[in-house]
């Protein structure tokens, strides 16, 4: 999978690219990641790419064709592929987004600084509006870092072990259970006993408990769309009543 | 306002770090930023931080002494501040959550990889856990890095700008209204007339209505939220009308 990054700041890119799991799917050719500056596309001698906003006010907007040109020049014209801009007013990032992203072949991602981009960007040349959530950065720098990690990890290979990024949180609709590692006894706080017993399916059992107990307790919302087997459910009749929650309804019908 | 950040990658933070907002804020004393590698305060001489989960299973756990002994020894006790864990299972991270951080005068972040942290760490140091969204990454970094942007720009003084924090998306609940800069006329799109029209009451209420028909458009669920006049009231009803959406139930009482 190809990823064409366009930023004003293309130097904060390449150390997170360098580190860990990017860097491992860029060396086994899993992805190849191109971060481009889009200050090398402005038309004037002093390089501008924002200015300030018609109508007034405080801030700088960044202008036009210097995006414009930036990704047609990469694209070889008009392009084929999904140009996303990473702004707060966009759908939100969910890992199903991720996964359906990982399935392109090609991703442009637009950063965008300062008050925003020019809105004729956002309309004629922007094909998907993505946001992180509802706050606001000084960038899409970081956002564009967190969708290009989201998306890699999804893709055949990248994760080192196979089975790591199906164990996740959400990738199987429910939040994952609980971790420990050595020592068994850390102060006073051990270990449940399940985890030392030895008995893998006593060990599955406790994890899928502890996964659904979890979901029952912080995202409710989760279950309504998790896979849920007859024995899930009669354990979170179980699990609500022993810790008085409630089951979200559409569950037991 | 003081942060420390625990991490096993203190080298992706400094490029950042170092560019932009960031890097005034730690100029200006506005913040002061601490990264900390947990190996420094792992006690083998291997200088180990993660391990096998007991129960087995794919991946490794972070181990709790390292990460106890870091933040610790960095607090010089148990800490009185914070210590945030950025984990997928955490509440979302929001405009108003980053605001209530931004009155903090101290901060703690920890940052998980691999599978996560031993879950005593959950239990017994962590004090929130806070998501960046239902999507999985190989570390706690990036979000870091945005919580640590998101707040630090809050901060008074933080940005150049004194409005800059005010006109964004949802600081007054609403999404921002459209931007534009020169040229007036790219290729066959032009500004709008009202921006052109040097009068500065019709540029404002353009903008305002605007602003109410993005988030009319894209985030209803804001405006139940949202600080809204009587003449928004009555724009909003007009812009339903005209685009053909619906007003979500709770605004017109």
């Amino acid at each position: 999978m190809r990823f064409d990054i366009f930023t004003l700041f293309p130097d904060v890119f390449y150390p997170y690219i360098n580190t860990s799991i990017l860097q491992r799917a860029c060396a086994g050719q899993i992805v190849e990641i191109n971060i481009h500056n889009i200050r090398d596309w402005s038309t004037d001698k002093h390089h501008t790419t924002d200015d300030t906003p018609f109508g007034g006010g405080g801030g700088m907007v960044m202008k036009p064709d210097p995006i414009f040109n930036a990704v047609e020049s990469v694209a070889q014209g008009k392009p084929d592929c999904p140009v996303v801009l990473m702004t707060p007013q966009g759908r939100q990032l969910t890992h199903s987004l991720a996964e359906q992203f990982s399935r392109e072949p090609r991703l442009m991602i637009l950063c965008g600084r300062y008050e925003g981009v020019d809105e004729r960007v956002r309309r004629f040349l922007v094909t998907d509006e993505i946001s992180m959530g509802d706050y606001v950065l000084s960038g899409g720098e970081l956002p564009a870092l967190v969708l290009l990690e989201a998306v890699t990890r999804l893709l055949p290979g990248a994760l080192g072990d196979p089975d790591g990024a199906f164990d996740d949180s959400f990738a199987n609709g429910l939040l994952e259970y609980p971790h420990y590692t050595r020592p068994a006894a850390f102060r006073d706080w051990t270990v449940p006993d399940e985890l030392l017993s030895g008995n893998h399916q006593a060990i599955a059992l406790w994890r899928r408990r502890q996964s659904l107990l979890r979901t029952l307790q912080k995202r409710p919302d989760l279950l309504l769309s998790a896979q849920l087997s007859q024995q899930d459910i009669d354990i979170l009749k179980e699990l609500a009543s022993e810790n008085n929650l409630k089951i979200p309804k559409g569950i037991l019908e």
